[in-house]
């Protein structure tokens, strides 16, 4: 069978799954997650099995560490697995929820129900784990899902899809609601990015690369963020102390990831006190300073920033230090710089506070807490599977809700328009 | 100046300008609309003047008297015009509204606060009233708008981006975030497409052919409909006098838009009693029925329907008609033939009522009303843009809420990542 006609059975054979996901009841969905989930454990040698032949072959290709170590299946990846998935079992499901009910004026009782989106395509790189977690939240939110992860880890995804299929069958749920792609081509992936028939959304998780080869190909709608270009402001009058703990902590607890802070900006009246203390912290730390003229002056092992390193977004033990005359200049920075990631000011001021958290055009606004609270579990969604730096539909971390979308449910007892 | 620099310069000008909408009170923005409200019947005469320029060129080019009609600005698409935005200016606003807000265990006040979308391009064919009608809308919701109407009207579009402009600038608000793309070239429609660096959201209204080639062309998000073939299903045991009110009224009161009803599915123990009057009511307003071989032998002076009928879209006094065996039959029909837009029933049966809402995957799906209520006036949401059959953002009648989106808000008191 051609390339062509087997993405598009795929896809055809997901939506008619979806239809039935959809209908499907909470207590049905999590019978099917915690059955995958003891299932992952008990066929834990298997699935590291069919690891191993990925681990070789990517050996052979000659892939760097990195990428070996997100391809490996550790007994820890097992576990952790089977742990989220139990996890997101308990989750609230909100699938046939009315958030909201009114009367019209001419009797019709109008109300807003939340339905699974259909089915949802997800392009990944590497990391076998993303197979489970991402088929896992589809399938709670009531959708069918279609995996396209990295081909060095093809063994590992279809392993997995195995027990999946497995689990959904003897629950009575149709096995083709969760499927990897068993293409290795990339012309897979532009062939999935063209069935706007039968899929409803697309979310590509990996880097800046691959997600602006699935925006350009694709006509089914995207959800995705490009980088993650994290500013902290400290403001006048802040408490220093604090200051350096949420900058610390932004910086320096996870420097890979993307709601990790790339550029700090200081109000000019306490630069030279915050800026001398945070700095021994910091290069303690290992982190490479690279600053405006003026911090510059204050911090004279400084590196000189250059214009390239406003935009740049590191993930790694370098940061960007500006420093800035007022809050208008540092939002007025944010807005020019900026990737609307994750933004936070630390402040004592009330009226800067509120007007920090109105003007900074980002998807989460953090006033004297640590950008990387921008996290789908740590801002209360349960799991979450990705964040989104569009605005359309999902702006921020997405959880299971934001694998819905709501119709219009209308009851009437004859009415007609006139 | 190129094309291409024409509509960069344009895009760049309105992100500036949604930053400052977006940060405009309830207050001045309904000050605006008013402002322009008043402006248009002032200036009648004047927008008048430079329609029948556009109605000069049209005529010359051969348009087609539907064409013409819907070009024209009469005096009571004046009167309407204004009607709408004093209208749009008493709806509340959603900007800086929060929905929710939760505590986290660690102290985090979390809030997802309503924010404006950015730019919206808005790109449409012929009727200039749809100049007003979006960008009101667009404006009420705190976004910059650009607006590219068919080449057409361009005459009659610059005479109210005028108007609205120096509305804009009286009141104190950046005149770029209402702007009319002034070529007519179709290449710029390709070049505004690219701007997903500047523009959020792109909003096509017209026939499936521009909407297609949006969505090809397309890198920023696209909420759109292809078209409405919708279904209404007369359930056994429905009451029949009501059933035939709805149909008569999905089918005939205006079958030119994308809400009335294409096609009518009946309950075969229902089907003789009830086409039979049906059809004598048809047939009088001059509707044209074409049946399935059962329908047929029922009705004989009915033309017989062939595949091409169950997905098509009339938009005229024609209707296709289907018996089915029972509700599953109906249902999968939709499924198979629908365009995810508005399907009703008409039963008196509680436990199909409720399972057809359920297992029906349309934007609106109403139990015992016309299918004519899909429509954001009809169904509470004050003014609509258009309707989304796509389920991402919203799926349904979008009002000037979906012109909006949330964004995270953390209030913290120092809290780090551990």
């Amino acid at each position: 069978m051609s390339i062509e006609s087997t993405i598009v059975k795929m896809a055809k054979e997901a939506r008619a799954a979806s239809m039935e996901i959809a209908r499907c009841s909470s207590n049905k969905k999590n019978e099917v997650l915690l059955k995958i989930a003891d299932k992952i454990e008990s066929r834990a040698t298997h699935i590291q099995e069919e690891n191993q032949k990925d681990l070789a072959l990517a050996k052979e290709m000659g892939l760097s560490d990195a990428m070996m170590d997100r391809l490996t299946v550790t007994d820890a990846t097992v576990t952790s697995m089977a742990k989220g998935l139990r996890e997101v079992s308990l989750l609230d499901d909100p699938v046939g929820s009315k958030s909201k009910s009114w009367l019209r004026p001419n009797g019709l009782e109008v109300s807003r129900m939340r339905i699974p989106l259909g089915v949802i395509g997800i392009i990944y790189e590497s990391r076998p784990n993303v197979t489970i977690d991402a088929a896992g939240l589809c399938l709670k939110a009531g959708n069918a899902v279609i995996l396209r992860g990295g081909s060095e880890a093809l063994h590992s995804n279809q392993a997995l899809a195995g027990i999946i299929s497995r689990a959904l069958a003897e629950t009575g749920l149709p096995a083709k609601a969760v499927q990897v792609v068993p293409i290795r081509d990339r012309d897979a992936v532009t062939v999935l990015l063209s069935q706007e028939e039968f899929i409803d959304l697309i979310i590509p998780r990996g880097g800046e690369g691959l997600i602006r080869f699935v925006v350009e190909n694709s006509t089914i709608p995207v959800l995705k963020h490009y980088k993650g270009v994290c500013h902290v402001y400290v403001d006048d009058g802040a408490d220093l102390k604090m200051a350096q703990n949420i900058c610390f902590n932004a910086k320096v607890q996870r420097p890979g990831v993307c709601n990790s802070m790339e550029t700090l900006l200081v109000h000019r009246s306490i630069s030279r006190e915050f800026l001398t203390k945070m700095a021994q912290r910091f290069v303690k730390a290992g982190v490479e300073i690279r600053g405006c003229p003026e911090t510059c002056r204050i911090l004279p092992d400084a590196r000189k920033a250059d214009p390239a390193d406003w935009p740049e977004e590191y993930l790694d033990l370098i940061l960007a230090v500006k420093i800035v005359e007022d809050m208008d200049q540092a939002v007025s920075h944010i807005a020019r710089y900026g990737s609307s990631h994750t933004e936070a000011i630390v402040t004592s001021d009330y009226e800067r506070a509120r007007r920090f958290v109105r003007d900074v055009d980002s998807s989460v606004v953090l006033v004297n807490a640590s950008t990387r609270f921008n996290d789908g579990g740590e801002l209360g969604l349960g799991a979450e599977i990705g964040i989104s730096t569009s605005k359309l539909h999902a702006f921020g971390p997405m959880g299971v809700e934001e694998l819905t979308t709501t119709k219009f449910v209308v009851f009437g007892d004859g009415q007609i328009r006139t």
